[in-house]
């Protein structure tokens, strides 16, 4: 056999390997409740737009330009008002195959080896695992429970520019932050904006899961703040309507799209599904959204109550706002990182601290997805994992008020 | 307004433009004519796949794992055998967003500035300018109506390796060249590969195009030929049911695939498209491709009518076996790259030769795509093109066989 490595590029990350299925217990991914996707619906909003504008797919971006399905833009204009406060108009919308593509045309466009950006010290393993392929120093941030430390910002910012170094962005998931779920204030989003501002620096905004708030209240987005049209802004559909649904976006000044857009080079994200979306989501968005976060607050609860159950005072966490996550703490004996590859072993997926923060105690951390696993499956899977983590650290010692053994 | 060029990289491709809408007469681009939207059958599978597999959209990858939704691979696994004589497994085959991203995937799996590749002296300008942007190399091989030149090939690869040159890999379209329409020859395809054995090179083949054969009759694929698994394939289904779909694949041993498989950073490609891609083709993709193939045949019979009624013995071409395009050659006295420019201001889009095309006279040469435009839209766009022609450089003098003023 032909050993394609004689050819390839010295400097590519590690080879994928073989996909081994799913685990019986999977706490990680992105992944939404089955149960929630709105098949009747999707399939009714199909079968309207073939119907009505099926022909269009014989055109490379249906005849909307490569921005994206114009259907889909002029809805997210809405959208973006609505839930984030943004004002804008469709060309400063760019459709992406998730938000996934939108973050690497992001950093291709901004990002060389030696580069430095600003990121929030616990963020979401994708953003680190990018950064550090692309051999870019992050400078890391703390979070409390009101959102990026803006003192500590505000000093890393004066230290940095003593140093001569200038970050190439901000990155930020303000609302819903991923993994802890908190929502940034909105004094100190306006802190965080004076400061780049101050250092003329570019933010980028993540706000993947920022309508899966339970309260639906949440402040103005960064971008809907700005006045100086400093903001990159990133969403996506995968985490209210679908994940295997590709379709996310950007909203950024043309003179970031338009660099976007030149790199973007795969003749179109997937046009029948952003018409599909498109469709769906301007009569059922809304409804569907408090639905599903009806759904997602109830498997939370239950995952809570199972920790609780199961880990008692050997977890520690904050009851997150909104998400489909829990950012867990376990005693200084746990090592998470070992933690899961056991729990593997087991049958049971989890996130380690060290993959989603740079925080010093992030090896006892670890993040719990809990929106696709149906209530059985997330208190099994507690169990089990606590089960798992007394066999090789001894703790928790207690399970349901009895000793384990 | 922040201007993003501050923070982006020095080594960018041009910014876009502002897209400006679709020219009256639209010669350019890989569409499909849209009345062979097989609409009411896309609906159908939609409606079935919805029904039955919805709730699978709810996780990344629809529980099939990166490499693509597995109904797909296993629908694939049957076309390639059946139309391009492939014997592969599910686990040989990626889905991609397109042969677009299969193509970004492959490159960047490969290739670094300063490398050499081979490839045909005229050929699909999506690679050469990717190439031309990653500053590789081309070596071109001509094509005659046998395909790719491989006496010429052979001098070629000997000359190379006399000065310790090794091209990354031999990229060809062998099966309806683009933009020739040329088959390449079963003789010629062995002695590709026993040239690629000898050197021990890589073979990039691109079958986008090759279902598109008017009489069904095409050579085993290099992949199907190859004993040394030194092929990598790739093809979409963009050609045969609908550009805007984005699903291609990419056929390959694990060496290559995991590679290609750790670059692919996008959570997956479009899973409703693969899924009723996968429903849609089970059932009807030999008979819509058979009706399909009638439709784009007397789409280019139009063609060619109206150009040889228009532009005489102006025009040169080889009528094509199967495809979407012709290449035409006209006389010394025309710059295409300047019709072009005239054209486009006429409202007629046409691919000048020197962007497909590495020939000395390719300024002579023009790439006309006629599967989307209608008969009469054609008929009339080729008299436009004719008028601006001549209005230009003179030629063709004649129109309809009555002198042109």
């Amino acid at each position: 056999m032909y050993d394609f490595s004689k050819v390839s590029r010295s400097d590519l990350p590690a080879p994928a390997i073989r996909w081994s299925g799913i685990p019986q217990f999977n706490f990680v991914g992105g992944h939404l409740a089955p149960e929630s996707i709105p098949i009747e619906k999707l399939r009714n909003a199909s079968n309207r737009v073939l119907s009505e504008k099926g022909s269009l797919l014989a055109s490379y971006f249906v005849e909307s330009g490569p921005q994206g399905y114009l259907g889909l833009r002029e809805y997210l204009v809405k959208k973006l008002d609505r839930y984030s406060s943004i004002s804008c108009n469709t060309d400063d919308i760019l459709v992406t195959s998730g938000s996934s593509q939108a973050m690497d045309l992001i950093n291709w466009a901004l990002l060389e080896r030696g580069d430095t950006v600003i990121v929030e010290e616990s963020n979401y393993g994708g953003a680190f695992s990018r950064l550090i392929q692309m051999g870019v120093n992050r400078v890391a941030i703390p979070v409390d429970n009101d959102g990026m430390c803006t003192d500590i910002l505000s000093a890393e910012l004066a230290r940095l520019a003593a140093e001569n170094v200038k970050p190439k962005y901000i990155y930020t998931v303000p609302t819903v932050h991923n993994p802890s779920g908190t929502i940034m204030s909105l004094e100190r989003r306006k802190q965080l904006l004076e400061l780049a501002s101050k250092y003329d620096l570019a933010v980028y905004e993540d706000e993947c899961y920022a309508d899966l708030v339970w309260s639906g209240d949440r402040p103005p987005s960064l971008y809907g703040l700005d006045k100086e049209s400093r903001v990159v802004h990133i969403g996506t559909f995968s985490k209210t309507v679908a994940p295997a649904l590709r379709v996310g976006y950007i909203v950024a000044n043309w003179s970031l799209l338009s660099r976007l857009l030149s790199l973007k080079t795969d003749a179109g994200s997937g046009a029948l599904e952003q018409m599909i979306l498109a469709e769906f989501c301007e009569e059922h968005f809304d409804n569907h959204l408090s639905e599903l976060n009806k759904l997602l607050k109830m498997k939370l609860d239950t995952l809570v109550a199972a920790i609780d159950r199961e880990f008692g005072t050997s977890a520690s966490y904050d009851y997150p706002p909104g998400g489909i996550f829990l950012w867990l703490k376990l005693p200084d004996a746990v090592d998470t990182e070992l933690l899961a590859k056991v729990a593997l072993d087991a049958g049971i997926a989890i996130n380690p601290g060290p993959e989603w923060s740079m925080q010093k105690d992030s090896s006892q951390h670890l993040r719990l997805c809990f929106a696709k696993p149906d209530l059985k499956n997330i208190e099994e899977g507690v169990e089990a994992l606590a089960r798992v983590c007394f066999e090789r650290f001894g703790i928790p010692e207690f399970g349901s008020n009895q000793p384990r053994n």
